[in-house]
């Protein structure tokens, strides 16, 4: 396993590999590494003749308010569990050399950006998506693997890859679980343990939610409610956005059409969480 | 020479022939091709194993009330010229292909797309940086030829490519003027007889000021003065910007350092030119 720092380092390396004919896979991440991430490397490894990792959190993706300085890292630690998934070059940059004095250049996919998360975190997805175009035209790859618990990130990554014909294949991976069914995410580290108990309510109202559809609920109403109740039993928690959404175009949805999403974001103590299912 | 409008088809040659290891050298278009175009197309000859060539009239870089429908389009013209000079693929889509239903991603090169020609025209840059983008991941270039008449545009993509971190090469090529001086423009075929002899006082305004600066003056507004002079002499020009700028950033200048850039635009008619020559 190789670790490079330079732009021009990852481009040259990825350049040869494919005049080599080889296949380059990549999951770019924030660090903090977990199984979620994890199950993105072993099937980028099963994937691809070479695999590559990027860890960058990415100042241009959080708002002045927001947790860019508490962001968890642990390089060390990523770069041991990086090992184990057989990863070939982790690229690791600096935010100077890749957002250089003079930077100027923006992404933006810009329905999709709106809603959810989108209306909370203004300038966001622009922040992705930059970072993501610019990571991928680095490493060149021929796929690469997002988690679908960003799931709006997912979806934003889908369409710039489509609008800007970019010959890339995006694999969505499915969100990895705690066995009590908290969604993983490196922010889970930050809860208090009267936190942690109180993060299950997500999970627990996504899955009160399915049942509602599976016993032929079609109100969105009514999953709405149902979800709000349980989410707020808690005092822990503090709701973002409960939203019952087209799964492509990312709008409310008036009457329940099938396959749904279902997406939560909320405040548990100071941590920010997300979660979805796919209603069907 | 073959002639491909579907961008996967083209996409599809690109990548095959990289991974044969061969240069591709690009010259993207709108068509209706003149002696500086094919001046792009010979250099790009000699500098890639295969020249690829765009014709396509950008929707997107053109405003409301601007002159897209009344473009000058030639296809079986420019088929011609480009063939002479060894093309080896057009590509020429139709708009629907470019931007099909739901197409919602912009590039945006931010400071660089405001002054000049961006201050009248809000939009365009943004039009021109994200149909480029396009172009690049369909027809992945090694190399692409950029006119300096466009000198903003030149700019604007020069600043995406290195912000965007594309592995792309950017040539400028000099501006073809008609024997007479006029910078060649695909435009300059809307000009009436009299419109045309009008629009000599553009590069007759650029001498005046090359001579000043060589004589030694350093007043830009002396400069700027002479060049205003020497374009409204004539009833038939109306000026939207003469600008001396920084040729880096095309910040205006208060004091003439070297090299500056001494842009123009104006309208001759209904018809509008643009022209500039760095001051040394």
């Amino acid at each position: 396993m190789i670790i490079l720092k330079l732009p021009e380092e990852v481009q040259h390396w990825a350049l040869n590999t494919k005049r080599r004919g080889q296949r380059i896979a990549f999951v770019p991440t924030m660090g903090a590494l977990h199984e979620g991430h994890l199950s993105l490397l072993r099937e980028g490894r099963r994937l691809g003749d070479k695999l590559a990792m990027s860890i960058f959190v990415n100042p241009l993706q959080f708002g002045p308010a927001e947790d860019f300085e508490k962001y968890p890292r642990d390089e060390p630690g990523d770069l041991k569990k990086a090992q184990t998934c057989g990863v070939d070059v982790i690229f690791a940059p600096s935010a100077k050399d890749i957002y250089p004095g003079g930077f100027q250049t923006a992404v933006a996919v810009q329905q999709l950006s709106m809603p959810l998360c989108g209306a909370g975190r203004p300038g966001h997805f622009q922040g992705v998506a930059t970072v993501v175009l610019k990571l991928f035209n680095i490493v060149q790859p021929d796929i690469a693997l997002f988690g679908e618990k960003d799931y709006q990130q997912l979806k934003v990554i889908q369409k710039m890859v489509r609008d800007l014909n970019l010959p890339i294949q995006i694999k969505p991976m499915p969100i990895v679980r705690e066995k009590d069914g908290l969604a993983m995410s490196s922010r889970n580290t930050h809860l208090s343990p009267e936190e942690r108990k109180a993060a299950l309510a997500i999970p627990t109202a996504l899955q009160k939610a399915k049942g509602l559809a599976t016993a032929g609920e079609t109100d969105p109403k009514t999953i709405l409610n149902a979800v709000v109740a349980t989410l707020t039993e808690s005092k822990k928690i503090a709701i973002d956005y409960v939203s019952l959404c087209d799964p492509e175009t990312l709008e409310e949805l008036k009457v329940l059409q099938r396959p749904a999403l279902l997406a939560i974001a909320c405040f548990v103590g100071k941590t920010r969480l997300i979660d979805n299912c796919l209603l069907k």
